[in-house]
């Protein structure tokens, strides 16, 4: 009966996107599931699985709001 | 000092509804409160309740979008 | 398919009892199901529940640790 | 490698502003971040924050809704 | 800088165990970091994971402790 | 009303220690509480702080557990 939780900053993963696509979010659900099942035999359907999104500013690293520690970090000064 | 967090995916739970109403969230709030007075003698303003309401496509089970887990279920397959 | 997630502190909730009994454990599964059931119609098997006790020196309210907040309060103090 | 999880309601803090403000969720970040560093010598590139903005309606205290709870406290009720 | 918490109960995943192994959580970890970066080009290093094994009788399902609902659907009575 | 989850591993913060040590829990129940009366004017006690303290093997980092990830970094390896 296993709960996974997925936090990810809503973001796209590539060009043209601005947020994680269904696919790509029927892509973890399936990955994740599967994975409990290969590894402690958990069957599939007492698996939940939850995808959260979290706004960039609303999350932090490196004592920064994501982004402006990502661009730092760019720019070699973090 | 109880804290409750309730996940359940965005959804009517009737015609006409898309979404927990606020009348279905006071009554969640006021029934978990009153269970935690009632089995372990937590006093009301002690505990905190927060309802996260999580769209149907970041919610996973069975493998699958939740959605889409429950069309195969009802259609025998899954 | 909700989620529930009850955190309380590591305590008896009487006399002779220093944490929550298996009793009590399956009072709060038994009452936050069937309240899911009654208020959004979420079948009893469609809910997972974890109960998550915490030390009471990891609690923290009114800030200080739990233990000492309450002494304060019932001494007048806080 | 901590991982803080900030759960508030969204309103403003003061007058005109209905949210956190970015500049609030920055001030948050690194405080926490600094905190974990200056008590368990964390580094701050191993902090991960993540504020949470919940809705009014959904955070419960006291058994009601948050902002009936505090009318009724303000109005000495509860 | 995803963030997967996955809860599991406290449980071997065969004869002569009775938690999850450290090789069973090592594969749990690099399969799913694999699955961030494989599904949203997230790299492993900015990935963090926890495993939170819950004791059975703080795990509800089907109204039931979690032991309990299991022993009701092997005998078809749940 | 604000609720703050801290999660850091089970580790001394210095030679002698094997876990966080109940001064440096109430630091940080401290410090964190006060962040949010600063910043967002939460008084202290409506804010509640929970610490959860996770085992090394139960935390990854890099993919792999975050202790295999720390000595390959120091080795120069990740």
């Amino acid at each position: 009966m296993p709960m996974v939780n997925i936090q990810v900053t809503r973001e796209g993963s590539g060009p043209g996107r601005d947020s994680v696509t269904a696919e790509e979010k029927a892509a973890l659900i399936a990955g994740v599931s599967q994975l409990l099942l290969d590894v402690l035999h958990k069957p599939l359907e007492s698996t939940f699985v939850v995808i959260d999104e979290v706004e960039t500013e609303n999350w932090g690293w490196g004592g920064l709001p994501a982004l402006e520690y990502r661009r730092r970090r760019a720019a070699g000064q973090a």
